[in-house]
């Protein structure tokens, strides 16, 4: 895995996109859209909390080492790596619940958010919104302390709301 | 509302925990006794969506003037604290579901944690946990940028951690 | 946003059609299209709770003065946009669950029903079919101070009725 | 039945409030309250959609000339009586699930609230904070037509506005 | 409608097979064609709650006189067509819950099933297997009195049987 | 297990209730209590699908040459009662789920409703009003073939309807 | 039904995979295919508890005679299969919930999960990788006796591991 | 942590009971009653996945050098627990949903059997009854190997039979 960056210079990535297998990539890849969009560099990478324990392990003891700042972890079913990768640093851990098979992420979304008293995953919505919203709350984590990527994320937040308001009338074809 | 502060120290409420109703107080006060711990200043606010909502704008407006860097909101049922709050500022908000009379939080979690793509609000488990977890996250954040707070943070967690290796047999009383 | 009559006639609307997003338009139609059959003049305008806020509170603030009777809004997900343009008017709002992508429209359903006590959403079912309702139920409720209004809508039930009278056994092709 | 004025007045009462049986009159009065709180006349009463199913009709029928003009009308379970209600009046009829035993409302609400096209049920929230809103509802309704309602609503809602407002701290008793 | 006779015999139907909708046909079709091979006369027939309910009492004050025994009734999302008839009838009510589009039947199920005390509604699974089953619960009601049918069913029963006997072996086509 | 009369003829039972234990008894008893009233010779026992298959087998395939005309099955969690008892007879099965710890009854409901196309269980509300209700609905198919029960039925149907009409005001005591 | 091996050694089938009709071995033919890239020989066979509940008991009582160590069982919907057979074996029983047509496989999992004290079925994910899961879990059985066994289900533990660490980049093709 | 023997002989603990934390010892208790009715020796320990992630991994590395046989594991929530441990050794897993505060267990059951293609997890019920299932099945794959414990499983199983089978008349006090 290489460090992703989103434009000329070189700089380290903050923001780890982990999951738990390659088809959750596509419920993922909005947040890398976002985050690329803002000029974050970000690092994305699979890690099974089941078939890679080990691997999580070392993930998570490396992370802040690496450099990352935030860690959104996305994962379906019995989702267990966000919890696992929250139980093992200190970094923010943003959790996105990927829709199940069966049971359309309900049991993704009680797996990751109902976390026990000491261990938090600030969870976001299930499927692509919840992975937009995932590297949305990053920025504005890494904005508490970068003005200049503040000042990018307000005019991304402006833009979406003038957005909005050029097109109020839902019979008027875009 | 003034400042309140956990020590003789005067400083500056980092975080601000607002919640719906009185009522809500019982499941948020478990983030208030977690904050006084780790040493973080924090204010606790009754804001309103529904009754208050003019209070809730002002407020959001506010927040980042008066020097907050995380808003903690727990809410219950059609619980549109955090989602408003999260629309109308940058900084992170962590939503935590109260339990609700009906339908046991199931409610609150919903109407939180599934925002529409462009607002995140970081959700929490349903209830003190997840209260006690969103000051947590808090200071996760926090300690992003504050190496004393990372570091009582680590021994926080050391000492949990010791807590549960010291009774491991659950056969004996505490 | 002009106002839109069904007719030659030049009324203003008394009903307005809200909701999040220009993808909930499909959802709320069939309020648009029963309004006019009733010859009941409506707008039609994106809201979003979340992206526009400030609009939100505008339109809330001016609907009563520009001579709406009752608010139709419908919205999907963390679903905010009903409860927070009751909480900021005293007409009449009913709210319509549009059918969410992961949990069909649950979640929606509950954001919007379960408003806590003092502010009031009349709720209809999730989707098409609680669209439509919500413009019956308008009309209903304009129906009390129009009597011409109540004949029409009388003449509209009694056609939904001889309807299904007119085709009642299942066997044969309409 | 006798009509139930809210004070020495004499007038025809205004507002339905019926139920299925007397065990549901605990969730109920809410409504009654809220309504003798705005000096609006109401008549409350036991109809049983299951065990007086022609009663039900008779009501329906009679509810437009004995002055009605709005329906409360609550229940539980496989909750039959809003619907049924609706399915025999041009009046608005607003449903308030009663929470049950088992399935703590959720049946009621899906009964009250997934109305098919054509005959409207505004729903409000399972429980007492549902019947209190279905009378403020109920009386945003009537205050169309009536000045002085309104203004007497538009007094009770600044009054909640300021008690939450008057007890913003929560760890203060209040 | 006219009563439909299975052979080339008249004979009275026996069973009435009664849904909500056209569209319910789909889901309820399955009934008939059991009742067309146990040789149970029926007469199927499109019959709204909410859209005719005059027309469901008359059919349910009939039922009886009609010479029906036993009527099996199919309705989905707020599904009082089972529950309103067996409210007006001595005769036993079978109820299937047709799929709902948002809800998957979930709410057609708990709006047939969860009736109050007092007037019983024999509830048959989600679907096209519940519509069959109705028919042959129907069928075993009958055959507690008519020995030639209770021996079809027998065989009937038997053959399926001994259809999944001969084909055991699930990686052999069939 | 002896045969229970309800009065002091001697006759033999006509309805069996059987349940998965004796802590189901008292969710049951209501149909019991049903039966005595209107005169219908039953059995109760304890019959357990997983403790006692080999006797829950003995019992469905002696149920006919005992008399029994209808079985009435209450379980609760994987409630497989009523379906195994219906799988080894043609009489017809009414099923009771009982409420479980954990699941409410929502696990009792699926497991006895959604029966396979082939094998049917009229399933009841879940609890107490379930136990009686199948009790009624076993006295509406004894009925079919019995002038004097089927009278006694309509007789305890008036009644109940008559104690609704005897006390419609809610606000007043009974 | 014969014995299938896996390979050209004649071994008696160790593992039972049963299923409630032939429409169900989509599901359970993952666990086949596990079974034989880790050489165990099994047997399968189509068995329903509704319709064939004689033939479930008689597979049951003869299934340690014929050799097997483990019984896999499928089944959707009202799933009694894993737990009837549970009840008449001392075998461990492996249950698989079949996805149903309307509640997506939820019904399915709590009628097998959901068993009374006494009678234990262990259950995997609703699904084919809750199949799979059951043919490794018994290998896993199997192996605590059957070192080479062990070993083989170390090696394909090690490759699935290996698998994802050689694809950790969700970015490229695979 | 010692060994724990049932009775005065010293062998080794074939069963592991763990469990998230001390609260979970209420629920899981019966499992290690059972486990002493059987004369099986466990021992019983306190592992937290999120708080003592590391001690986890290490009781898994052990868990076969240590000698047992079968890993029981309770957890609430986000159950993690019966997961981690199941990807970290090819021990049989059996895993006991704990009740959760706000959602019963429904949480708890999600997370633990919805567990991935690889990683199997054999789940039994919700609560108590599931721990003393997990026992019991426990019992059961020790027995494929151990003829004197079969044969304690044997007369464990006839005496739970009788119990039913000696009452059977639930209106009898035991």
């Amino acid at each position: 895995m290489t460090i992703h960056v989103f434009s000329s210079e070189k700089i380290r990535a903050k923001i780890a996109i982990i999951m738990g297998s390659q088809s959750d990539w596509d419920t993922m890849k909005p947040a890398a859209d976002i985050l690329s969009e803002l000029k974050i560099a970000y690092d994305a990478e699979i890690i099974s909390a089941h078939r890679t324990p080990d691997n999580l392990f070392k993930f998570a003891e490396q992370a802040e080492t690496r450099g990352f700042s935030v860690i959104i972890a996305g994962a379906g079913g019995a989702a267990h790596l966000p919890g696992m990768i929250a139980a093992k640093t200190l970094l923010p851990v943003l959790g996105v619940p990927v829709a199940s098979t069966s049971l359309n992420g309900i049991d993704s979304l009680y797996s990751i958010v109902q976390m026990p008293r000491g261990i938090p995953v600030g969870t976001l919505a299930i499927g692509k919104a919840g992975a937009a919203n995932a590297a949305l709350l990053s920025a504005q984590i890494l904005g508490l302390q970068d003005p200049t990527l503040a000042y990018r994320l307000t005019e991304w937040r402006k833009q979406q709301t003038q957005e909005v308001l050029n097109h109020r009338d839902p019979r008027e074809k875009k």
